[in-house]
């Protein structure tokens, strides 16, 4: 059942519209409000008005650091000064990496060995202290928390955390500003923080706007999850959007079971597919994970749902533009 | 001399601010109002203030549709009806193809055969029409000149034309409202229109804010006209840079003559690495040309100049996105 507005509230979920409002605040002046573009090949495309929201062009390349600088901003004098850890892809860890130095403490980033380059690059520009890890959850998780006893430090999961979800939420904020006509907002899913933040604060401000998901075939729990009604936890996962292969958490599963209306599942050849129009059409610079939104709205599972039917003006998130050009090059498959 | 702002008028150059104020309301509910981005990353690199104007965002990919988008709907009735031609490297064709398509006349494109690939689908794209030629400037203009006889459309020029460097300055209408800050602009040259129309505007408002032009060293008939006083076209070109190989026209030569402060000219190889800059740190998807100004802006003959030791807020106009993924790959000369 779908809860009401009036009963989003931080009683039962890990952030609501006054914590979205809170860090909005918190974070202003550190984040770019990054623009939203229109493309009316695309519109032709997918018969609709797409609205794409830049986070790629979010600092640090992703939306990321909208959360992290919300949580760094959180914490209290002490608790900042022995500063912050976290498990991440890629992503997370940049993001946060370069919320700490703002804030002038050390970010403790434990990143799996496998992780891209250019991510990897990012924690290191920021200035990052990196710990590496084996490229499993549980060998992830196990390094953070020998870092985290050693140091003291405070552990800033990537998405587990009602202050990163808040700081996510700020972009329905601004796109409900840059883009009032949206009735529809599609969201990639993985961990499910910024999908969790997203849907709060649309959904507190319009109850009738539709939030979906697009996950990879290959990394699909959410979709699982929803129909389970329960988390799912995959035995492994198999997608080229490295950024998606995360699984819902404690505090997001219950956002995404009340709040989220469907889970789009894409082929990672419609990621591809997707990523080349952003470069060829948009002309922006994204990586895998990124353009799943756009793979979910051209996809026949959408297109060809009547319940989706009267999706007319769809804000699609471009959630990171952070790639190597080598790996890109060879999803081409040139 | 540089001209004092009350002697830019038309009586002696092709367009001025109230050419660029009427082209601005002509075009503005077709074109898109480009975002500027920021990137504290390149700020340091450049130990300047960037302000990126992602001219590569507008419709057709590239600044290009501005000018057709104002030449086009400058004709009148009986004129337009004969559809419009032009001879063009791809953006400019794309462009005018577009804009011929949105008022419902027919646009003939002469385009050379090895023009990228990209920028051909981009004209098909429109419903330009497609005539071939070889790729020499002679027999471009030759099979142009050939196609307008048998139709009567209008020839629009791709820069030695009034109209197009009208629209073309509307983008320092919109930067210099974006970013009032800015006190040098850093445009790339090849037939000059762009950097006119923008050169124009941007001095009629504030005569103090810099204009120089970035060219690469394969093309550099812009830096050796303005060492020469009187335009220069050179025997042969050589750059990767291929929206940028065209020569000063009439009509440009003497704007670029009188407010364009310098002419940068930089190596293929710091333009393949501001475009490896600008996907990898921007997460924007440039072509060559447009990814000059960046070049322009790192390269010693800037940084170490005194004469612009002051620049401290400078808008970049990245100009245009067309590229071919295969071309890139192989430019980034894995």
């Amino acid at each position: 059942m779908m809860e009401t507005n009036n009963q989003i509230s931080t009683e039962k979920y890990a952030a609501d519209i006054s914590s979205i409002g809170d860090a909005q605040v918190r974070i202003n002046s550190f984040v770019h409000k990054t623009p939203v573009l229109t493309s009316e090949s695309l519109n032709a495309m997918s018969r609709r008005k797409l609205f794409f929201k830049c986070e790629c062009f979010q600092k640090g390349g992703a939306f990321k650091f909208r959360g992290a600088c919300n949580a760094i901003f959180s914490l209290d004098g002490d608790q900042a000064a022995k500063g912050v850890v976290t498990h991440s892809s890629g992503n997370h860890a940049a993001a946060l990496s370069l919320a700490a130095k703002l804030r002038g403490i050390p970010a403790y980033v434990v990143i799996p060995k496998n992780a891209p380059k250019c991510k990897i690059e990012n924690v290191k520009r920021y200035g990052g202290q990196i710990i590496w890890s084996e490229p499993t959850v549980q060998s992830r998780e196990s390094v953070a928390t020998k870092v985290l006893q050693e140091t003291g430090a405070a552990l800033i999961h990537p998405y587990n955390d009602g202050r990163i979800i808040s700081g996510q939420g700020t972009i329905s904020l601004e796109i409900l500003e840059q883009a009032p006509q949206i009735d529809t907002i599609i969201v990639p899913i993985s961990g499910g923080g910024l999908i969790s933040g997203v849907a709060l604060a649309a959904k507190s401000i319009n109850p009738s706007i539709r939030v979906l998901a697009a996950e990879p075939r290959g990394a699909n729990d959410a979709a699982q999850s929803k129909a389970a009604g329960e988390i799912v936890r995959l035995p492994e996962t198999n997608t080229i959007a490295d950024g998606l292969r995360a699984f819902l958490g404690s505090l997001t599963w219950p956002i995404v079971r009340d709040f989220v209306d469907d889970v789009i599942v894409v082929e990672d050849k419609e990621i591809l597919e997707a990523m080349k129009l952003c470069y060829e059409i948009l002309k922006v610079a994204i990586e895998p994970s990124g353009a799943i939104g756009l793979a979910a709205v051209l996809c026949d599972s959408f297109q060809k749902n009547p319940r989706w039917k009267d999706c007319s003006n769809i804000a699609i998130i471009l959630s990171g533009g952070n790639v190597d050009l080598g790996v890109l090059w060879d999803s081409f498959g040139r």
